[in-house]
């Protein structure tokens, strides 16, 4: 495809995750003081200050993590705000305002009003107001967001809360992302569903603070993949995680795989003790409920059960961001 | 000089103008809702939200605001956190923390781990943690900051308070970036003081605060260069300003020229109507006098008095971002 930079095979794409949102932590906390008590400095999705105040950014790439090739600049646009305000929704949070910093090429005036226009229609959406930003120029489009949000009565929803007996549920239906990006690099048609939220992904607020509401005890948003993010959340917690292959819901056209190495999904993953809870507080929510896959475990394990009974790695076949 | 993108000549610099801070204010103030009552979005150098909390973002570019060909990355990583605080401390507040957005080139751990120390020295510095962030890949190092901060008890200085027969101060003295960069680019030898500043400049956050406490009637830092910066200060309060070329401080080697233009400088350029309350305040504070260059008047006029008594425009021989 045309798009510089963009639409490396799946192999190139294990570079991106090297140094992904992981990496940063790792390089940020050797550097940093350790956060006050009750705050949450990097590792979560997002960070938690005094007051239950949230604070994260998201930086896009054209060709990494979205090509111009499959979707509009205003798409682009849209999906920078929106996988921020995911961030925001794993915490069970409100957004409240949004920073933008947009690199455009020299040339590119249109371009840069088709992504402020994609910009304006989430912060419109999901009642986010850009407050500010700038923009330079740059060899390829870069957009960068940070967002601020307010933690749930309750308080922010971390990673590191889930507890053995805990049910594992997930919201929407997953792989549709993934499938959809391979079908575009040749392998078959993209659904059309799934084409659609690979280019403006919906960030779960609602549910997020649904699932906060009824007593989650750890979220996590599925940008990196279920198998990954499901690790995420079992050496936050320091648990273990049984999932039945089953009972994963997925996209149209979608397989399992799709599902656990995908990413860009922007669908919530949570733990909560109380199933009959979360499904009538998202009854009460008119939400679609979201679907329980497993069960928090106290043996250190990471299982997939798969039709057959066997049990394999749900986090072998994952890794970062393979597609953003 | 080396580095891909980088050191143009000035004339291209002026592509970079056309779409800086005011291009984007200008995009974003067409798609989005005005702010609520007591709050101000784009437009000032940072946001004001509800309660005085502050809000900010800024990119910086290879080869656009910094060249690795006269700087480490660490200065970069520096001084791309520096500028989010200068932007704090035009409001005369404080920051509180900080998140990051790094775009790597595929094959740059090292010059990541630079970067980041660069980031974790200034925010030990000015007491700015970073809390968050995430690094990409892409074609070119980009480092996107956004800052979090809380405005002075007095209120956030606005850029639009001055009022006619303030007294226009700046901090520091005016020209050496500028003056630096050209002698690096072949026009002579850079003043090493400038040089340093123009690597690892530093936020006047005291010199803020001070400025607030002593009735600052508006305020702005001096990253596009002075006669830029004093015509946002004019445009936004509705008033004109009539500065003495002779009382503007200027750098070791530098000119009036090289002030008006230059930017990076990142000293602040504030208003006040009581001369020798500021004199006082800073006194107090152990902190270098500013210099009063000239006066706001009400006559809409922007005028620079040189030695033997001509006028002229100072904003004619400006514009936005000549090097950054």
């Amino acid at each position: 495809m045309p798009t510089s930079y963009a639409h490396r095979e799946a192999e190139a794409y294990r570079e991106v995750a090297a140094i992904g949102e992981r990496d940063f932590v790792e390089r940020v906390q050797k550097l940093l003081p350790a956060p006050p008590p009750m705050q949450v400095w990097a590792g979560d999705d997002t960070a938690v200050l005094e007051g239950g105040r949230l604070f994260a950014a998201d930086t896009l790439v054209a060709g990494v993590h979205f090509d111009l090739a499959w979707c509009e600049p205003a798409d682009a646009g849209w999906k920078s705000l929106a996988v921020n305000l995911s961030d925001i929704s794993a915490m069970g949070g409100e957004p409240e305002a949004a920073v933008i910093g947009l690199v455009l090429p020299g040339d590119s005036d249109r371009l840069g009003d088709g992504v402020m226009e994609g910009l304006a229609e989430a912060a419109a959406e999901f009642d986010c107001p850009i407050v500010g930003g700038d923009t330079t120029v740059g060899p390829e489009l870069v957009i960068s967001v940070a967002v601020i949000g307010a933690a749930p009565l309750e308080g922010a929803v971390l990673r590191s809360g889930a507890r053995p007996g805990d049910t594992v549920f997930v919201t929407g239906v997953l792989g549709g992302p993934h499938q959809a990006l391979n079908a575009l690099r040749g392998a078959g048609d993209p659904a059309p569903s799934s084409l659609a939220w690979l280019r403006r992904p919906t960030p779960r607020l609602t549910e997020g603070r649904t699932a906060a509401a009824a007593m989650a005890t750890a979220m996590i948003d599925l940008s990196d993949g279920l198998g990954v993010d499901l690790e995420h959340l079992c050496s936050a917690s320091g648990v273990g995680i049984r999932v039945e292959a089953s009972e994963v819901p997925l996209a149209d056209a979608a397989g399992i795989d799709d599902a656990l190495v995908g990413g860009d999904e922007y669908e919530l993953c949570f733990t909560a003790p109380d199933r009959g809870l979360v499904v009538e507080a998202f009854d009460a929510a008119a939400l679609e409920r979201p679907t329980p896959i497993g069960t928090v475990t106290e043996v250190l394990e990471r299982v997939l059960v798969v039709a057959d009974g066997t049990e394999r790695p749900f986090e072998a076949v994952g890794w970062e961001h393979p597609v953003s």
